[in-house]
C-alpha cells in the first residue's frame, strides 16, 4: 500500500508506543499449511488501549501486504511518521483506544520483527532465505490466534483489515468462528484473480531476475535482525514495488494526480537515458521503488505476495463452495469495498456478501464511491470512518449485553 | 500485442511475401523531432496486392508497439506462421489485396529491418545503441511518408492501424491532410495516460535495471543485421512484455482464460524457487516473456515505449487542444473501440470523436463489445471486419467518384 499521512488527523493519537515480540515454541512445532514446520516462531506486534475486565473489548487489526504491526502512535516524541492507520486508530477515533484493546502484529513471513526468511534458521543460524517454507494467510490467521490468547484474549470483539489483512479478517472469521464476533473485511476478496496473481508474478520474476537476488541468499554477514533491508535485489524489488503502486491506484487516479505533466522540466529530455524521468508519474514510481528497498526484505516479498495468490477461501474451507466456507461462519459482518478498486473490485466483496447471504449471517456492505483505487481504504474517508467507528460500538453494545 | 493465429482464416492469403527495403540518404539528413538528425534512414517494408494505374487504392497499415511490417502472408511455402494481421489482410478480406495496394513498414526505431538502436551507426561503424536519438511517433509517419511517395503513392486511400499504430493513423490525418482519404484508428488514444506511460516505465525500468543492458551495448561482436535479438537484457525484456501482456488482456479475459487453474500440477508447490509455475497464468506469462527475447530487441522496446508515450495529438498539433489540432485534418474517420480494453478505453476514442465533430468532420465511431481486452482489434471480430470492409470500399467508391 501507499503510505499517507494526514497530519490534521494525527491527533489525538495513541501517542509513543512501542513493538513487542512474542515468541512460541514451548510445545510441538507450528505445523505449516504446506506441510513444514517451524520454530520458534516470533510475531512482532503492538497493542494500544487496554483490554478490560470482561475480555470483550479486543480489535485485531490485520495488515496488508507490506504493511507491519505499526497501526499507530509514534516510537518515540520525535519520530516524524505515525503508523499506517494513525487516520482510524487512536482515542476516539473509529477503532477507538479508548473503548477497546487494538492488536497488531506483523504477519508470519514478514520483515517487520516476526519470522520469516530474514530470520535466522535454528539449523544453520543463517538467514533461512528461500529455505524458509512457503506460508499461507491460514498459517499468518494461526499464528496470530498464539499471539491473541497470549495476550488473555479468548475471544476478540472484532478482527478488521485491508486487502490481505481483510483475507486475513475472513480466514479468523471462517477458521475460529468462536473467536470472533465481528469481522470487518475492507476493499478484498475470497480469492486472487488471474489478474491479481498475474502481477504478483511479475513481481517476483523482476525479482528473481536481478542478479544480485542470488538465490535469496543475500544477507551477507549482517545480523539477522537487519533483515535484509537494502541489501540485494535492490532493483527487482524496486520494480517489484512499481508494478504494485500502479494496482493500487485508478487510472483515474493517476489522471488526476499527475496527468501527462512533466517533472521539473519544461519540455520532453529526448533522452532515454537521462537521471531524471521526464514525466511525474515516472518520478513518483522511481522514488516509492528507491524508498521501499530501504524498509522492506525482497525474499518476504516473495513469501507474501505468495500467500496472497494461494487464498482462496472457497477452495480451502468449502470444498470450492463459497457459500459452503462460509458456512461456517458466525461473526457478524461489515464489508467495504470502492468504485475505482481494480485490484480487489466491488464485484470480489459482493461475491463475498451473497455467499454470506446465503448462510443467513448479518452481513452490512457498502460500496463507497472514491476516484482513488484500491488505495482507498488507508485515506481518509468519512463513511468508512464513520461506518466502522458506529459498527463496533454496536458490536461491542450487542456483545456486552449478551446479543452477539 | 499478443500474436492469435486463426488456422481457419489464413486462407485465401497473399501467400508468399518476401521484405523489402527502403533507403533515404541522398538529401538533407532526416531531422527528428527532438532535433538530433540520422542518416541514412532504412524502412523494412511489405506491400501486397498492385497499385492501380490511378494509383489511388494504397492503404497503409501501421503497426503495433512490437509489431513489424510483416502484416500478411508467409516468408516461404514451408513457413509456419503468417503476418500478425492475416486474419484482415489478403485476397476477399476486409483490407481486400484484390482491390487494394497494401503497404507496411516496420517504425523507424524498430528492430525488424527499419533503421533503430540496433542499427550501425555511421560515426562508429557500430550499434548506436542508446545513442539512437529519441524517435517520436511524428518521425516514424515522417518516414513513412518518404516510403509511400518512393512507391509512386502521393495519396492514401486509407492510413489504418490499431493501438500505437492508431497514433500512427492520426498523426498522418493531421500532419497530411491532402495525403490521405480515410483514417481508421482502432483502439487508441489522442495520448498516452499516466497509467499507460506508468506501465511503459516500469517496463523500461525493468530493462534498465538488468545489469547485462549494459548501458544499451550488449550486441557484442555479432552484424548489426542480428539486432540484438536474444542478446543483453533477456530477463529485463521478459519482465517488460509480461507487464506488457496484462495490459493486452482484459481482468474477464484472464479470468476466462486462466482463472485459478494450475499448471501442470494437482497442488500447490509450496515452493519459491520452483522452476514450474504454480498458476496457468503465471506460466502463460513467463512463456510469452521467454519468446519475446527471442524476436526483440531491448533497446527498440525503450524507443517504442518512449515514442508512445510522448504522442500528445493535442500538445503536438493543437497547442493543448484537441478539437484544435483535428481542425487540420481533412480525412474521413472511422474509430473503433473495445469494450474491455483498459489500455485505451473507450473514452480514449470518444474524446477524438467529439473533436473531430466539432471539427465537423465525417467520423463514425463504434465501441465493440469484446471481453478480451485491448487485443480484441488482433483477434477474430465479425463487426470489426465488416466495418473495416464496407468503409474501405466505400472511401474507395466515394474517391473515383470524385466525392473524397
Amino acid at each position: 500500500m501507499s503510505e499517507y499521512v494526514d497530519a490534521a488527523l494525527q491527533e489525538p493519537s495513541v501517542g509513543v508506543v512501542d513493538r513487542r515480540t512474542y515468541t512460541f515454541a514451548d510445545d510441538a512445532p507450528f505445523r505449516l499449511t504446506g506441510g513444514a514446520t517451524l520454530a520458534p516462531v516470533t510475531l512482532a506486534y503492538e497493542t494500544y488501549g487496554a483490554l478490560n475486565a470482561a475480555r470483550d473489548n479486543a480489535v485485531l487489526v490485520a495488515h496488508a501486504l507490506t504493511g507491519d504491526s505499526h497501526v499507530a502512535g509514534r516510537y518515540s516524541e520525535s519520530d516524524p511518521k505515525p503508523g499506517w492507520w494513525e487516520l482510524m486508530v487512536g482515542p476516539g477515533k473509529p477503532i477507538d483506544t479508548d473503548r477497546f484493546f487494538v492488536i497488531c502484529s506483523n504477519v508470519l513471513g514478514g520483515c517487520m520483527g516476526s519470522t520469516g526468511p530474514a530470520a535466522a534458521d535454528p539449523a544453520t543460524g543463517r538467514p533461512y532465505g528461500l529455505d524458509f517454507p512457503v506460508v499461507t494467510i491460514a498459517d499468518m490467521v494461526r499464528a496470530q490466534r498464539r499471539l491473541v490468547e497470549h495476550l488473555g484474549v479468548t475471544r476478540l470483539l472484532a478482527a478488521v483489515g485491508g486487502s490481505m489483512g481483510g483475507m486475513q479478517v475472513l480466514e479468523w472469521a471462517v477458521r475460529y468462528p468462536d473467536r470472533v464476533a465481528v469481522a470487518v473485511p475492507l476493499a478484498t476478496t475470497a480469492r486472487h484473480s488471474a489478474l491479481n496473481i498475474a502481477f504478483n508474478e511479475i513481481a517476483r520474476q523482476a525479482i528473481l531476475a536481478d542478479p544480485n537476488f542470488n538465490g535469496g541468499d543475500y544477507y551477507g554477514h549482517s545480523a539477522p535482525e537487519a533483515c535484509g533491508l537494502g541489501q540485494g535485489p535492490r532493483m527487482g524489488l524496486a520494480v517489484a514495488r512499481m508494478i504494485g503502486h500502479v494496482t493500487y491506484l485508478s487510472d483515474e487516479a493517476m489522471r488526476q494526480k499527475f496527468g501527462r505533466r512533466l517533472q521539473d522540466r519544461d519540455a520532453f529530455s529526448f533522452d532515454l537515458d537521462a537521471d531524471l524521468p521526464d514525466f511525474q508519474v515516472e518520478s513518483y514510481l522511481r522514488y516509492q521503488g528507491r524508498k521501499f528497498v530501504e524498509r522492506f526484505d525482497a525474499n518476504s516479498f516473495l513469501y507474501v505476495t505468495k500467500a496472497a495468490d494461494y487464498f482462496d477461501l472457497a477452495e480451502q474451507h468449502g470444498q470450492g463452495s463459497l457459500t459452503h466456507a462460509l458456512s461456517k461462519a458466525r461473526a457478524r459482518f461489515l464489508l467495504v469495498s470502492f468504485t475505482s478498486d481494480w485490484l480487489y473490485p466491488t464485484a470480489a466483496s459482493r461475491e463475498l456478501v451473497t455467499a454470506m447471504k446465503k448462510n443467513g449471517l448479518d452481513v452490512s456492505f457498502l460500496e463507497i464511491t472514491a476516484d482513488c483505487g484500491h488505495d482507498a481504504f488507508l485515506l481518509r474517508n468519512q463513511r468508512l470512518s464513520g461506518l466502522v467507528r458506529d459498527f463496533l460500538r454496536h458490536a461491542h453494545d450487542d456483545v456486552q449485553q449478551g446479543n452477539l
